[in-house]
């Protein structure tokens, strides 16, 4: 227990990230000092809105910036005690200590795995439920779309919709997760974009067009939901995946907006926490009686995050990807 | 005065259009039966927002769909007196028979040329109005950029943000015109796009950010705006001029919305005209203590309206362009 591991970013990728711009560091773990916890990992998390930080944002040669599930495994903290799970923003990081600040105290619903506390009931359910509920503005029975629908983010909100009671377009990048949307999620209609071109079967897949697009993909998505939106369409943007890895085309359907009074609006769940009591209630309850479904993509050890992160842009996940370190 | 004219679409153009995609048709000039009046059209109307419609919505053969003022000659109305000035929308046509539908009775300030109300107090100006302050939801003393800042909607969105106590960027396609918006309209920093590369010139102009870009263009100015919005900045998206006749390129910087959680939206002015006494009382007020200033290019004689529709695309007017019929 004298060493722990970081993951480093050691170059600026060009286009999909390879391993090698990646660093799995070895140094010493720290021992906590009167007022803090050692922490250690036990799942942390890959997702996409990574990408675009390691352009500019992330520092080189510094523990790569994101955030997952850790136990306090020696406490010298008034209220955290060893045992304790925890949500922390703390960085790729095998063992570390803290005093606390940005940890939230886990107590899990012990009838669920844990692993759901990465995905459905943790943040990227949560940017689902805010992006869909609160910037989309989702009405009862509207005509949704959701683009990487068996993604993390994705599945949820196209389930979410479907027991809103919507009608239900999901598009995604492979046969295997184009059936598990149509048989387990249940969506009203599927889309492989790798199989068709996404706008005429957009077309094809949407007859009483688009009330709100749940967009995580740009580009040509982008563009062909453009052509579909009805008036006073919400169009969430949580993210561009599309986008990340340079060398994508223009959106060229933009002038559409006007007509229908189209409404366009990034968001970040961070601004959602207000949300997370109602979230985490509603979620539990979906979760237990089977209305929301989830996969999940799990890497076992902490040296294959780099791995885990570069798998989301080939499309090796189904649902989470998340990197296993401890039980 | 038992002939009229009108002004036809008669073929599809391709890219920006030409006279020969248009006729002057001469037929009879109609008599009003009881309950109609007879109109003379006095001012027509050409606005970028037809260009769009040339490609689908506009019949062909068919008067080309717009609006003026136009004075009423006969009348066998009970409400609507000869002699009484009329907005309309009811198409390029030089002498026409209407039953009053459509036909709003126009009083206008003696002391103001008829001219303004076909801009700065009429459509245009209402879309400006609108656009920046409900759409926009525009605050006292923000960072706003204009596009198309000298045509006849962006100047007086950008003179009614000098109002407002705003800082306020515009770009304008030539020299002339950049003048008159530095000196006359009295903006903070002018853009001319055609001598400098939007991009560079827009970062210079905006050391503090945008808060409020006025939409007016699309293509390379909303990308070059994409990468200066600050924290919630919103832009009402009026029109795209650039992608409307062929060959645009895409817009790439869209992520961008996400971490600044900016919101696009596009409007009609059709949808705000609850706001039209508040905006006729704000806009005769500034007119008059010369606060609001206009440009107006006026072409006369009902047949030029193809030449007058063809020139804003050419950039040959300085602010509203309009064609003159008849005193």
């Amino acid at each position: 227990m004298s060493e722990s591991r970081e993951i480093h970013l050691v170059r600026r990728p060009s286009g999909i990230p390879v391993e090698e711009d990646f660093a799995v560091v070895t140094g010493p773990s720290p021992e906590p000092a009167e007022g803090e916890v050692q922490l250690q990992a036990v799942f942390v998390s890959v997702d996409p809105y990574m990408r675009p930080r390691l352009d500019a944002d992330q520092p080189l040669n510094a523990p790569m910036l994101g955030g997952g599930i850790a136990r306090v495994i020696k406490s010298r903290h008034a209220s955290l005690r060893e045992g304790q799970l925890v949500r922390h923003a703390l960085g790729m990081r095998e063992r570390f200590v803290s005093n606390g600040a940005g940890l939230t105290a886990l107590n899990p619903d012990p009838s669920l795995p844990l692993s759901v506390y990465m995905h459905a009931l943790g943040m990227t359910g949560l940017t689902a439920y805010a992006g869909l509920l609160e910037v989309g503005a989702l009405k009862n029975g509207e005509q949704v779309f959701v683009s990487t629908a068996a993604g993390a983010v994705g599945s949820v909100a196209a389930q979410i919709a479907k027991i809103k009671d919507c009608y239900v377009v999901g598009s995604t990048g492979s046969e295997d997760k184009a059936e598990w949307l149509r048989t387990t999620a249940g969506l009203d209609a599927v889309i492989n974009y790798k199989a068709t071109p996404i706008a005429a079967a957009l077309q094809a897949a949407t007859p009483k067009g688009i009330d709100v697009y749940y967009e995580n993909v740009g580009g040509d998505h982008l563009d062909a939901a453009l052509t579909r939106m009805n008036l006073r369409g919400r169009i969430p943007v949580c993210g561009m995946i599309s986008t990340y890895n340079g060398g994508h085309d223009g959106v060229r359907n933009l002038f559409n907006v006007i007509y229908p009074r189209i409404r366009i609006e990034g968001f970040l769940v961070g601004d959602f926490g207000h949300l997370n009591e109602r979230f985490i209630e509603d979620m539990t309850a979906w979760i237990k009686s089977g209305r929301i479904k989830y996969q999940e993509t799990i890497l076992d050890g902490f040296a294959r995050a780099p791995e885990g992160l570069i798998g989301l842009f080939r499309g090796y996940n189904s649902g989470k990807m998340l990197i296993r370190v401890a039980d």
